[in-house]
């Protein structure tokens, strides 16, 4: 008999763009809306090409000014933020970081997204700051690309891919070292977490749990980075969350773009999912015939293997969700705005507009 | 010593999509401005959603109604026609057709592109209908692409490796059938036709010479059926039309769409590279070292395959190219008009929109 409703605790969500001005304060107090209670905070990469963009966040002080402004705007939340690798990254600041509560530090091989030139190419530069890092705990947060080169056939089909090694000699080089590859897309990028060790985790995102190549051809509210692959990626991917894997858990990589910067000659990547994500997930998990396995990928895993929980006044919360029928389609568009209201800003259309959605939260926290 | 200059016979295009109604009227006399005498027409298929939509060209009479509307619009064209695979295609049909000089039928694997679910997917049945294209000496043209299908991992990325056994297989049936396989995309194609017998030619696109996948990645006007794919695909098809191999010849699958179904939540697909198809060519061929491969890809090889000529009044036609130095850009868009003016209709986008073209026609015919 398939259930109708299902109380988990509020989601826990181990990657996440929240940009800054007035897109922040549109989406910040969606995070709860969607289920979710703990976020933890990538860099603001708002992608949006805006002239006055603020930098990565590569120091704590920056990061807890980020978090505060956060707070004001999802007090129900408990944010948890990251620094930015960069050869400005001290030890000193590792360490400095680490005290005030800073999780991890986020790397963007060279030249994968925008703004990333200031990434890296070369780990092993890096790798006092690795030391310091498995010291304190914190942990390594990896886009697992390598940037695009026809000289060697890297596209971005298999950017993932040839990334793996580097993961792998990461992992040999700091077995103690806590290291997350973000938003795997492959199967490759599956089987290589699986047999690693137990300080590799994963973070996987709603959208490919869903999506394939064909889904993004054309179509640019599909289009994200890492781009969604093949069938039988997306299959491993699916797989591995039906089966429970321990060290595989929810990080969506929702990333909002206005519309304008979407539908458009040279589309913006990223997929929007922040207010929706555990219905979404539900029916997701129902699809695949494991909604059973949903509260530990969305809700316990990340935390466990980060070490990282609720502020104690939402211990406790809990989401309850239902289905729906199929009365409930998801939302065309979000006003850019944080009353809903009209804004000369324009909107973000939502991951599946328009298209029914089988579950919906029927009591938030 | 570089050369700045190239004098080649006016071109021969074996696969162009012209559309009907305004569009038509626009596009149509670009083709001469492009450098092309001689236009192979694939069937109306406007992919555009037109409530008045018409049906794909699968009689004679139709064919030669819409070839007649083309000569009006451009006469210094020589055009030839297909008619449209479909089970109402009858062999009566095809003995009139080549006796009214229509030189081949297009394929669809069913569901592939739009417009297309009167496509096929067993070409067995269509078994005496080759044998008759066969007796007659018409060409059978295929669009390389198996429908996308999750449970056999099959998506745009190998839609065509995975067709090419279809290929072969029909070969193999009927060794004496002109059989072109239209706009290949992958080094699997290309090692294939290269393999099989002299009955068997292969177009290659302006836009596959220059594109992978990272290309139509968010980017609509790059996005096209087939899609581009990897690096190594590229090179092939670069390799084969350096090497002068004969039976790969210019088709240049040239398709326009309003802006508006480009850059959109769902764009059509197809790239648009009729004004300038000659200066394209001439800048990648110039890139890849082969100018003087041009001639015989551009002009020669194809009419060859087919044994189709120019109308006597265009036999000596001639086409003279310049290099530009860095001034000319492609223009940003056409107005979707007869006269160039601003028209309700919008616009449509051309290839490389925007970008320093190294070469221009200085003479055309």
């Amino acid at each position: 008999m398939s259930q109708d409703t299902i109380t988990l605790p509020a989601a826990a969500d181990f990657h996440l763009h929240l940009r800054q001005d007035e897109m922040m304060r549109m989406v910040t107090p969606m995070v709860s809306k969607g289920g979710v209670s703990l976020a933890y905070i990538m860099y603001i990469n708002s992608k949006s090409r805006q002239p006055n963009l603020r930098p990565p966040i590569s120091n704590t002080d920056q990061a807890l000014a980020y978090k505060k402004e956060l707070e004001q705007l999802a007090p129900n939340v408990t944010f948890y933020m990251t620094l930015y690798l960069s050869p400005e990254l001290t030890i000193e600041e590792i360490r400095k970081a680490s005290k005030a509560g800073i999780a991890g530090v986020k790397s963007y091989p060279r030249g994968v997204t925008t703004n990333s030139d200031g990434g890296i190419e070369n780990y092993e530069v890096y790798y006092p700051i690795f030391k310091a890092m498995e010291e304190e705990g914190m942990v390594l947060n990896l886009h697992g690309e390598i940037p695009s080169d026809a000289e060697s056939d890297i596209c971005v089909m298999n950017a993932e891919e040839r990334f793996l090694p580097q993961l792998e000699k990461l992992h040999n080089a700091f077995p103690n070292l806590k290291i997350v590859l973000e938003h795997a897309t492959s199967k490759a990028a599956v089987e290589l977490v699986k047999r690693l060790g137990d300080t590799v985790g994963c973070t996987i995102t709603v959208h490919h749990l869903q999506l394939i190549v064909d889904d993004w051809a054309g179509q640019p509210h599909h289009f994200c980075k890492p781009v969604a692959k093949y069938p039988h990626d997306r299959s491993a991917l699916q797989e591995v969350v039906s089966s429970g894997h321990p060290r595989f858990f929810l990080g969506t990589d929702s990333a909002p773009h206005p519309k304008g910067t979407k539908e458009t000659s040279c589309a913006h990547a990223g997929v929007f999912t922040t207010p929706l994500v555990l219905p979404y997930l539900a029916q997701i998990f129902d699809s695949l015939g494991c909604l059973d396995k949903l509260e530990n990928f969305a809700c316990h895993f990340g935390k466990s293997f980060y070490g990282l929980s609720q502020k104690p006044e939402f211990e406790n919360a809990t989401v309850t969700l239902a289905r729906t029928g199929s009365e409930l389609v998801v939302p065309d568009e979000f006003h850019i705005s944080q009353d809903g209201q009209p804004s000369s800003l324009g909107t973000v259309v939502p991951f599946w507009a328009g298209k029914p959605l089988g579950w919906q939260i029927v009591k938030d926290f």
